[in-house]
């Protein structure tokens, strides 16, 4: 049995470039990512699930069509499947997302940021 | 859309009891749960589920009878499903689990630690 737990900052690092998410573990079909972020990021939606955002340092902002969430560390929001949202950041933040294996970070929208194969870290 | 983000200090700040965990989001058939532990709990396994520990604030231990992880604030261990684990705390420690709903805490092995009904916080 594998015993030594992750631990966020050390993965955080690791790696610094931003809007490039890493596996860190799996959970069933479900992978934890951990991501830096800043700036903001395309407008999407995932049609087929939910996701989740826990900010494990710094600051973001996550941007509905009609209001926005604020999140500071120490924090978790759930984005509902199919609802449109933009996460935004002014200083660089580390996030760990909650998501089934192979949901695309930019869901429906596609563009230059969508990563088809996200590594593991 | 209801923006107002979770916060973890704040949902631990809601109630005492330990070994007692409660729902904080649910992420489409998941669910994240805070507990608050100390002492020795019972040894068990899910056999049809893994489940994934972060420790938000203390230190905790999950034994397994073939070895121990030491977890930490800031720290997560993923505990495939099947293997037979117990957690520990000697102070209290207040942890984040992620799980599908229904899954219980006591797994295979009930008991009174069994909780069938998990409330939300």
């Amino acid at each position: 049995m594998q015993t030594t737990p992750i631990n966020f900052t050390e993965k955080f690092g690791l790696f610094s470039e931003q809007w490039s998410p890493k596996i860190i573990a799996k959970m069933n079909d479900y992978h934890f990512k951990i991501a830096k972020i800043q700036g903001e990021f395309v407008w999407h939606s995932h049609p087929e699930t939910d996701e989740v955002f826990i900010v494990i340092a710094g600051e973001m902002q996550i941007a509905f069509r009609d209001g926005v969430a604020a999140l500071k560390a120490g924090e978790m929001f759930m984005v509902p499947k199919n609802i449109e949202h933009k996460p935004i950041a002014e200083q660089e933040c580390h996030i760990l997302m909650v998501e089934p294996a192979g949901t695309l970070n930019t869901g429906d929208a596609g563009g230059e940021h969508t990563l088809e194969e996200v590594p593991w870290i």
